[in-house]
């Protein structure tokens, strides 16, 4: 594994020499613990080289804290934040051509784990901060080590923190790879909510030949489940995908044929949209497990939002459009991200490198995106930064 | 554990002592194998003291063959037949106040695995036998020693055996515990069929926010279920209780809540009447998971099947009336037993003691029960055999 190495200040607007020293730091989980690998601690070098002050932020229970950074350079409005992670999902096989943590360089592609999800990001973003220059305004960085993980000590404890400390930006852009195959192609301007919820059944056991002594729960659970599913949700609107309802796992265990169990259970995920909350679909499932006798445990991971008019999304766009020459569409589709912990405090937007192999053997990124995505974000930077302040937020 | 005693002559009219030395004899499930403790033998030497001859069937396996016996005493019609059981379902736990194996009777009282389901019916019958004396016609016993295990060397097979030897009873009594809570109640006159079936739906795994990349196979699943659960069967008969489709287990076994799987499977069981046969309904079964791309496996083990009209069950509720006072009613419903591999070979029925106690802690029958049921069989003996020819069947 190659050591992370202290890069010269011109190097410090390379995305590439950036991104080689993230991914040469291990910030895979070591079992359930998060490790960093010297990560954070590398870019807080960097940021505080180029003039940032950085608050490390360790969160969680003592000997498997969660390290997290906010780095702040200027002040006052307008205040733009960019938000990522420095974990990586584990390599996950030995199928791979190179050493995932070794920052590997070939035919114009960086190949290793986190190269689009998403440490390649946040090196364009140094990048871009390094060649902007001095800029008017705020410009910060929200950064945490545990995105891909349990992520209840990441970046909802440092929103949190933001919120107590005052420090409000006036746009967020969270570096994720929103991009399904080109560069360009895609903004996440929003994302749909998550609900994850375990119906539990009990029933009185008995003889499969004498229904009638007993209380089939399996049967209880489906009429249930009958209801749930019976539910068109919503149509979808302009903005978001209908929402959607997908039994994850039914679970009796039971291995006589000829027994009716006493017990079954069901769990399920719910992908909404605006058109509902968090709450107003625990109430619905919890009404209907009642009406047929059932538990439900009902956890909500995130509720569904979309980021409010303003001048940060068209101005991404905008920047994109000039970098790229595609003009990007505006999603919201697909899973979580932190960018749900951020809404809640200012406008967030996602726009980060290729998604097409984040998670997957050889992970990978090439260096024109990189490039690419640096020139990206500089402009934003100037961009958001100095815009007539009539048009702020 | 008491040692099987040889009994006397006079003994083998008294069913308390015939049936406290079939008790004795431990003849539960030794793991997978059916063992018999000596029950078949002990019952064997009665038989051929009484004047039968006895042919030993074991079937099966090498070394787990079932035992079994069939036992003939003279010639020509009428043939009664009486079937039933040596081998009793495990004591199960230590809750019992007496030893299960014991033959112990306390207050009027025969405690024991088996005592009502049913060496107490054996003991009975050949009590009744050796009370009879000399019979005109054929008596006959078909004894298995595997009814409470996967029963596929027992009575099937003697049936088997008994079609190719020309055997054709002209009516079998079979010894199961009929009567719910008194000598009496109930002689059943049919059964229902059972099948059991396991459904299996596979599909393509993918992330819940991306539903439409996956193929949900617990939806597959869910509605292949649905479209099961929504026939009514049929509303049963003078005979039958309506039909009875129970699912008994669905498994996907995903601990992922953010995973859709890529299987998933249920299995159920019916209990039909005679307005199905196992392939009507295996049929319907077929085309109803094809049509939702699930495969079905199909088991059918028992048709249901309604004892056709003749003397059998007149002269037994008669015999029953004469010796208990009360008429018995005519019943198709629980569990399958052995009379559904006899009701294809002879007209069946079956009587025996109160089964409230059947497969429970301290299983128990009273001496009263015992000598009131040598008393009915000993009566349907007489009036089964001696009956005016033109009654025959
Ligand atoms: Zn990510
Ligand atoms: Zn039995």
């Amino acid at each position: 594994m190659t050591e992370p190495v202290p890069l010269a200040a011109p190097e410090l607007a390379d995305p590439v020499a950036l991104a080689r020293a993230l991914l040469a730091c291990r910030s895979d989980m070591a079992g359930d613990i998060p490790r960093d690998g010297g990560a954070q601690a590398a870019l807080a070098g960097w940021l505080e080289a180029l003039g940032f002050s950085v608050t490390l932020l360790p969160f969680g229970p003592a000997g498997a804290q969660t390290p997290n950074l906010f780095a702040r350079r200027g002040s006052g409005a307008p205040h733009l934040c960019f938000a990522g992670h420095t974990d990586v999902v584990p390599p996950g096989d030995d199928a791979w051509t190179a050493d995932p943590f070794g920052g590997v360089v070939e035919d114009g592609v960086l190949i290793g784990r986190g190269a689009v999800d998403m440490k390649g990001a946040i090196a364009a973003f140094v990048a871009a901060v390094a060649r902007a220059g001095a800029l008017p305004g705020t410009v910060s960085l929200l950064i945490t080590g545990d995105e891909e993980g349990p992520a209840q000590d990441g970046t909802v404890r440092v929103v949190a923190w933001m919120r107590v400390h005052g420090i409000v930006p006036d746009g967020c852009i969270v570096g994720e790879p929103t991009n399904p195959s080109v560069l360009g192609e895609m903004i996440k301007n929003g994302r749909r909510g998550s609900l994850n919820a375990t119906l539990v059944a009990s029933g009185v056991q008995g003889h499969v030949a004498y229904p009638h002594l007993a209380d089939n729960p399996v049967h209880r659970l489906l009429d249930c489940i009958a209801e749930l599913r019976g539910r068109v949700l919503d149509e979808g609107s302009a903005d978001f995908a209908p929402s959607s309802l997908q039994f994850t796992s039914i679970d009796v265990g039971n291995p006589a044929g000829n027994v009716i169990p006493g017990r079954a259970r069901a769990r399920f995920n719910i992908r909404f949209n605006d058109h509902h909350t968090g709450a107003s679909l625990r109430d619905w499932i919890a009404s209907v497990a009642q009406a047929h006798g059932c538990l439900a445990e009902i956890a909500i991971s995130g509720e569904a939002f979309r980021t409010p008019a303003g001048p940060l999304v068209g101005l991404l766009a905008d920047a994109v459009q000039a970098e790229t020459g595609r003009r990007p569409r505006l999603d919201t589709g697909g899973g979580t991200s932190d960018a749900r912990f951020i809404a809640s405090l200012c406008p967030v937007a996602e726009f980060g490198l290729v998604g097409a192999t984040m998670h997957k053997t050889d992970e990978q990124v090439s260096l024109d995106d990189l490039e690419r995505l640096s020139a990206i974000y500089a402009r934003l930077l100037h961009d958001f930064l100095t815009r007539p302040a009539e048009a702020a937020r």
